[in-house]
């Protein structure tokens, strides 16, 4: 059974991401530079079905067999970094999207090498890393009762990564993955969340990704 | 009562908005660099309702209220800055996204000012300019029949502007017009057309943006 590790999990975001994997069968561990935070976090998250939430620290996470990026945009390259022999040979998915405020907007910003998930890669050349899990609204994904259909769009170079990453997601409640092909839509795929929020802030609604046209 | 032109409007993107606009009641001119084709592509169209598509010159396509920019990323620079004076003080809808095929993708080129959007803005002082119809599927806005139920998301650091486009795209068949916020946002939306468009070829599907979380 694979295990999986949330870099960064305390927040909304990757709280919310670990309910629902935890809901699908897995072992999440939630990791944080606070382990004793983390462990509370964990504690007021009730999967359903057999999985199970645990926190402990950004070490231990990083040693599950899938690690997920949920830290802050500006901590992401050296958090990842400094665990950078525990993730090698390891699919790394980056969930991170730079963003920055500016009046009632979320506006995308592009890292040097135009994506954040290309910046891990940069941090992390052992590492497979895949883009997922940009578009969803916090609150939504920790409800799990909240309805939501959403669309996990996911990138890669690594072909059999992305389809394992898409699978994956299938599995968990209220998602459904689909692989949008290389690391060459990361900029697009992460910038739009930026609209996503900008979005949620003008119009007051928790907004999601649903893609039209797609057989169900 | 709005008289609707659009730029480059024969490609077929150019040709789904036309239809859809003029079977919203609007009468709609396609403009060409040749007229003759342009009145060719009109023909073959066939709204409902009251409106008319008619094709033309782009300078008579640019005498219209409105304007919409339609033509290939690469040349609507320079076919909208000799068109400048026509624009004058008027709302200039750019639908324009730069992407080029790379393999089985169409990837996001960002233009030097972030967005194709901004290009046009720089290049046409005196106009409004408003983003909008990047994430249509072509053929599906074509067809009347073919059930599309899509998202117009919409750009413009004027918000009288971008309200009256999302007032307009709501009058149009199958499509509901979102405003999202200011240019600020512009390369983020236009570059997520490279995904639908790669989702597209990749999936062999018609891929459109539906957000969800909206009351309906």
């Amino acid at each position: 059974m694979t295990t999986v590790g949330i870099l960064g999990g305390t927040g909304p975001a990757g709280s919310g991401v670990a309910i629902r994997m935890a809901s699908a069968g897995y072992d999440v561990v939630l990791g944080s530079r606070e382990p004793s935070r983390a462990a509370e976090v964990a504690k007021g998250l009730t999967p359903r079905g057999s999985g199970s939430v645990s926190g402990a620290a950004n070490e231990d996470a990083a040693s599950c067999d899938l690690v997920i990026v949920s830290t802050p945009w500006d901590s992401a390259v050296a958090t990842t970094k400094a665990l950078r022999e525990q993730l090698a040979n390891k699919i790394v998915i980056s969930m991170v999207n730079a963003l920055v405020r500016e009046g009632k907007e979320l506006i995308p910003v592009y890292p040097p090498r135009g994506s954040m998930a290309a910046q891990l890669a940069f941090a992390l050349p052992e590492s497979t890393i895949v883009g997922a899990f940009h578009h969803l609204p916090a609150d939504q994904m920790l409800d799990l009762d909240s309805g939501l259909d959403g669309d996990v769009v996911i990138f890669s170079d690594d072909d059999a990564a992305r389809q394992r990453v898409a699978d994956l997601v299938d599995e968990m409640p209220g998602l459904r993955g689909i692989v949008a092909g290389s690391m060459s839509l990361a900029s697009a795929i992460e910038a739009f969340t930026g609209v996503c929020i900008s979005l949620n802030i003008r119009h007051k609604v928790h907004s999601y990704v649903k893609l039209g046209g797609f057989k169900d």
